[in-house]
């Protein structure tokens, strides 16, 4: 799923999204409440009317963004209050005003309040963090209302303690969510306890509900967690990345402002149908990402999630051939190269995304 | 004809600009010549092969930038030495190298090197401008090797001063140019000397040549140059304004960050098929430019560059139809709100564009 914070993918219209190949846009409730507000939008129609994007939407509930707001926020039973990184003014967030907000502006699917709590964390404050996401889980379900319109996805929380994943999937399976999400990773933690997360979570969430693994992340990391049984993906690293140069490829990475870039007249990925393969070369977004002209961006964004959702497109095909084992190995031998890991939510890369 | 100075419209892919209805594309030698550099371009294949832009492309010689660099440049009769304003490196123009360097990139039409003198300048200091870019003229025409490749445009200098203007047309004429261009306008004249200057001159040049001002500018100026019998338009404005929030409709000019936009679900031009009109509304494209979302200008510049291109497809569907009288006065009624009128030449705003 492209991430369109503010609704949005940076430097990409609503066309040429779909023309990507993009089925689904998520857009962020922390960064729609501050702006435009939740009343502009759903005196607009709400949020398909408003941003022009004709496919389903989902929202983040904003929790992993209040999380990183730091002494900024404070958090009690009832909720949290936090200030704007905008403007300073206050907002507050409940269980319920989050899904309340979500199904106001008629996303498809909505999700609940949670805590993210940094890596790494002691046992301890894990735990509290983890009884407080449960607990409003159960209250953001008591709260939703629109069963036929808006989806509610739950998100485990619990760190890197097995324990607490575990207890989280089985009692968050109870509420009958209409999906599931395992929350709390890609904060920082090493990629072998990330996929230890995924590995005791996703084979615990209800097999007849969609499973969404947040903000993963690397091809490498996608495909283990799709043999784990995660259906749904979101990060903003290929955006992101194409916006410093970064341009995922078949054959690996490439970073387009280095001059061996210079004259090569390659399309970025051979194989590739997005318009600077088709059209460019390696050599003119090379030129364009050393002048540092917003077309490079354009370029390089449509690239990269047209990657993505190629990756994609070829995972579901795997899944429905039964070869989703056999293409394991060499996808993930290849992808070794991949470089520039961070934390795909980190707040300070280009703003709070 | 749209302005991609380094090879692509910014923020705008090859196919996005020929969805917009653009059929010709204009870049410019001084910036390509300092950056990728001519060897690379001609290297690739020519200015097509290596930017992907499928359709005929127009190089200006970049005349006015280097006389924009005032004290980065020295003149001679021979030609002109300049430092590129990215690493002061020295560069030299002459007339038989700005035609062998647009020869060299395969350029459907190249522009001869002309010396652009600012507004106001005094008669004796036009006049010896005057006579070194019609000199320049005659050796470019001499140095032009490839008649069925390129075209060779000349162009048409003398500032304000009908004398020169006039003798100027008649002896580029016989020289046998492909095309002929209106230089040494937009460059802060008034509009009403800008526009005595197109009727001066524009009759003069051969009836069975294209003719083209350079630089021009607003849909008033456009259609008033229509009607002295003007073919060719260039102008940064669409883009440049586009990137500042400034919207040309068919009812006038919006400013998109103003708050009367933030509730608004109009499209910003209901006769537009751009993507932004078509998908999004003005609230929406508002919110994106608050945020200073690059998708932002991305969709404003797409809208722009298509006004701009929908107007000049209604001119040449008037003049087809004999209607372009009945056009005038409309049209020009309905665009004197049109604000942020500055040289469209100014180097001083976005770089060397």
């Amino acid at each position: 799923m492209p991430v369109g914070t503010l609704g949005a993918v940076k430097g990409v219209t609503p066309p040429a999204l779909e023309e990507a190949g993009a089925a689904i846009l998520l857009a962020n409730l922390y960064h729609l409440t501050l702006r435009p507000g939740i009343d502009v939008i759903e005196r607009l129609g709400g949020l398909q009317a408003f941003t022009g994007w004709g496919g389903p939407m989902i929202t983040d509930s904003g929790g992993f963004q209040v999380w990183s707001l730091g002494a900024l926020r404070s958090v009690d039973t009832d909720g949290v209050t936090f200030r704007s990184h905008l403007d300073g003014s206050p907002v507050r967030f409940t269980p319920e005003s989050v899904v309340a907000s979500q199904e106001r502006m008629g996303v498809d699917i909505a999700m609940v309040l949670d805590e993210c709590p940094p890596w790494p964390i002691d046992p301890a404050a894990a735990a509290a963090s983890w009884e407080r996401t449960l607990g409003w889980a159960r209250r953001a379900r008591q709260a939703w209302r629109r069963e036929d319109a808006t989806g509610l996805f739950g998100i485990v929380q619990g760190s890197v303690y097995r324990g607490l994943r575990e207890r989280a999937a089985g009692e968050l399976a109870e509420l009958d969510f209409a999906g599931y999400a395992i929350g709390g990773v890609s904060v920082g933690e090493p990629s072998p306890e990330r996929r230890t997360v995924v590995e005791w979570t996703a084979p615990l969430l209800p097999a007849d509900r969609p499973r969404y693994l947040m903000g993963v992340g690397y091809p490498e990391d996608i495909l283990h967690a799709v043999l784990q049984g995660v259906d749904l993906f979101d990060c903003v690293l290929p955006a992101r990345n194409a916006r410093h140069g970064v341009l995922f490829t078949r054959e690996g990475v490439l970073k387009i402002k280095n001059a061996r870039f210079r004259d090569d007249p390659a399309p970025l990925d051979a194989e590739c149908g997005c318009p600077a393969c088709t059209r460019g070369s390696r050599a003119f977004l090379h030129h364009l990402a050393r002048a540092g002209e917003i077309t490079a961006a354009v370029l390089a964004t449509l690239h990269n999630v047209r990657f993505y959702l190629d990756f994609m497109a070829g995972l579901r095909q795997s899944i429905t051939l039964g070869t989703l084992s056999d293409l394991a190995a060499p996808r993930a031998a290849r992808s070794i190269p991949y470089e520039h890991r961070s934390s795909t939510q980190d707040p300070s890369a280009g703003g709070l995304t």
